[in-house]
């Protein structure tokens, strides 16, 4: 069996850093790369797309609103579904001339902080992102919540898709992860994350906070890098994985 | 004889207006893109290249500083050329990707504003812009100035280049543009600018303000449009030279 | 009887104009500047204060959210209280400094935009806006609305405060502005909108769009200068004014 | 005798961080608040200024180019001096409004990067910063290198001044910052800081590279605080001027 683990990166800005990209792209198989929007600029996704070919990790735009004050988790509105799509479009296009220089290829989409939770709330943004996607290069993944309106839109307009589970994450019977104001919702343990993990890809099902069962295939699996302790359950959730037996690979024969 | 009429445009930006697109994309056959560094934003961008599609109309990204404040207009110095080649790329990928949303391609690159001077002024300027196209698509045409900096990078690196001639503007003898701060460097009389032009294509040569005579190959007249004034000369520079038997069509095959 | 005439002003930004500011600053007793937020930057700022300071009228900060590309107008979500606080303090001190240096000085405060609405529907953001000015200057007047969760806050935090009133709107029962989106919400005609103004300031009360009666003092009128047509109502509300005997006077004693 | 210990602060922005701040205001007796433009934000601005306040530590303003993709530290070229006079009373007047809100009080302003290093090489930059601190506040302290532009600037616009040291900075015979780039140039030993730091104050004159003696008075010592171990040498310096008898206080009676 074969799965993929994704992680966002590319997320300094300019003078500032943040996360350890280096140790991340030598764990995950697929790189989130930030688009200038939320975090990063040209320099920083050229080198985080540089590194990533190096290390054999496929890349995807991680394309946000245009909010680099509330590093893309402000929800902004007011802009139409065109507006939407066509800032996503920008972003995509721009990620991949800077992968093209960097000597990568970008093969997926992620939308980011809260463009990224409203695709998994609202049809009309999940079908924007969507087309955004189609309309740049038809054969790009979107990744997608499985169960939810992203992955709806995803189908409807017959994208590729990878349908993700978050390692650290508990999730509500509706499919959507829980909260983080509820306490538990986030895992802290990396030895936790990593059996929920495996226990979510053996019975090809999402187990809820109320204990009911919501079958899904999972493609990639997201882990985070922004802190040292991230990165060490990024690490466990890898080790377990290939201990299970199973492979490590981008969901997109990308490199 | 064949010959291009370019203008910058898409310098709208958000809630603001600048130029008439709508005039100018009916006289001239390619037009250069802000990428919303200096003007313009996905929505202008999309808006743009939609219409320029509609009038047959080639398309070019137009990068610059990432200077929203100074129009472009500003010199910027500090950034390496390996910095300047990454921000030229992120915003030609921005405008390839608007553009295929749009059912258009971009087919060449102008450089605006100060960027665009320093191109004819500094040879490892003219070389990262150079290497920026190259890198995100080596069959893109580098606009560039006869006989400078920038002709001779696009030459060096091996790309297709079209050499510009301002219809609105003196030459010095080394081939630059006369300053704008010396008295009659900026022609204001539309009939004026249409025989220069066609004295220009016929004599197969620039002649400077001191009467000398640089032979030059010209494929693309830049005309502007930002005020009813230069859309007036832009007509009278397209009608003198369809009278004089010229084809206005786009260096490139673009559509 | 003294009555105020707001507008807002300084809404040009870089190398883009908007509006026709010296018309209006010789229509209106007050004008609410952009702080380089959502239009305006400390250029414009400038100009606006000094042609202010030359025609005898009041200035104010006209903050709002960090929105160049959407004008403002569009809601974003997810900053706490606090945030916002320092958020618009800035911009006040901002435009303070600015019109110092054109020798003026700033005597009020009239959010602008999504901002400017969200504080006649949100006591919390209605505070916070008013905490700011307090903080900054507790002799600022903030502009509200009357009967609304603005003019509540600035009573409860005891600042000098502005009634207004809209020339060109219709108005609800509950003393919101009837929805744009509703046919005849937006009054295109001057003689209305002067007619409708007198009768508001003689009845001492604004009648709604169902006929009711809100009882208020209102003591200034907000009238705008985008557009030709906008200007002609300006003067015309102006006019009318002066014509029944009322003299117009900021409602800060400024200049 | 008396001095002051000034250290660029507050240059963390959004979900970025820099520096150690709280260790460098348990240090240093003056703080220089980056004002929004290249780093921090108003919500940096704010906590800066709060622990400032709380720390009984002077604060400063401390203005830029408007260039947070470059930190400040490139040389943007194309503003009139009337316009880098607005960019300044700008911020200025931006950190006065987020001061008074924390309880605190602008007393100086430093300019920082390209534009602090111009200050020091153009008469008519120099003035213009000075200008806008006279236009804001007359009573403000310009922050200035002793024998250079800003010193004549200061002087011959009457304002207050506080003539500064690098601790960690080689001298040139004209009394410039030795060029980073020439080897020798940044001082890395914080014993070898401290001393430099006493023998100026104890000579009451500058030792150049060359062995030059530049005879000036001192009114603040510059350390930095973006290293653990920046940190370590800014308590050196500390410990070594109280080993020898000063007192260390703002230049301005602050706080």
């Amino acid at each position: 069996m074969r799965i993929d683990l994704n992680s966002d990166m590319g997320e300094s800005y300019a003078a500032w850093r943040m996360g350890d990209d280096p140790a991340m792209l030598s764990i995950v198989t697929s790189a989130n790369i930030a688009c200038g929007f939320h975090a990063g600029d040209w320099n920083v996704m050229h080198e985080t797309a540089r590194v990533a070919r190096a290390n054999g990790v496929a890349i995807g735009a991680h394309p946000s609103f245009n909010d680099r004050d509330g590093f893309g988790r402000r929800v902004i509105r007011g802009d139409s579904m065109a507006e939407i799509e066509r800032m996503v479009a920008y972003q995509i296009g721009a990620m991949q001339a800077i992968a093209t220089m960097a000597g990568h290829r970008v093969t997926h989409v992620k939308a980011h902080g809260s463009l990224g939770n409203l695709i998994n709330e609202e049809d009309d943004l999940a079908l924007a992102v969507g087309r955004a996607i189609k309309a740049v290069d038809p054969g790009l993944f979107y990744i997608v919540m499985p169960g939810r309106n992203s992955e709806r839109a995803a189908d409807k307009l017959g994208l590729p898709l990878a349908r993700e589970f978050f390692a650290d994450r508990t999730y509500d019977d509706d499919g959507q992860l829980t909260s983080r104001k509820r306490p538990g919702a986030v895992i802290h343990d990396a030895a936790g994350a990593a059996r929920r993990v495996l226990d979510t890809l053996n019975d090809r099902a999402i187990t809820t906070v109320n204990g009911r069962r919501i079958p899904v295939g999972i493609d990639t699996i997201c882990v985070h890098g922004d802190t040292p302790a991230a990165v060490d359950m990024a690490r466990a959730v890898r080790k377990a994985l290939e201990a299970s037996g199973m492979t490590l690979k981008p969901f997109a024969a990308a490199v």
